[in-house]
């Protein structure tokens, strides 16, 4: 069995009015130093499957058809055997 | 200068339903061997601070403050100089 870890980011080009607001919220509770604040989504997948290859092939898979928006989102996956 | 990579999860025994949805969704698209999701964030901070001693300090203070909820939520950290 095998742990998918995938991070999901907004691509550089696009805004992030979430990560703006909370980097404004940190301003305002005393951190001036915090240059830039981006939110993405961390999400644990668990797979039953054997081998590795096979593993990273479903996840990429998944990540293109479900789980990641290509047009304002980037991704990068690490698999834990567990 | 340095970015803080910041991975909050719901906490194990806290019932995950944007995880079990999308589950569910990726069981209908054929992936029968997904035994569970779970969704987090994933924040990265750049903070304009010296040395990582005091980088380490002001992230843990800023997500006990505001970016997690420590009553349904975990975090883990990492810091990498820029």
């Amino acid at each position: 069995m095998f742990q998918a870890k995938i991070y999901v980011t907004l691509r550089k080009s696009v805004l992030d009015p979430q990560g703006s607001v909370v980097r404004k919220s940190l301003y305002a509770l005393g951190y001036h130093n915090v240059q830039e604040v981006r939110i993405g989504r961390y999400m644990v997948v668990d797979l039953e499957v054997a081998d590795r290859a096979e593993a990273e092939k479903q996840v990429r898979d998944m990540c293109d058809k479900l789980l990641v928006n290509p047009v304002i989102e980037d991704y990068t996956f690490e698999l834990v055997e567990v």
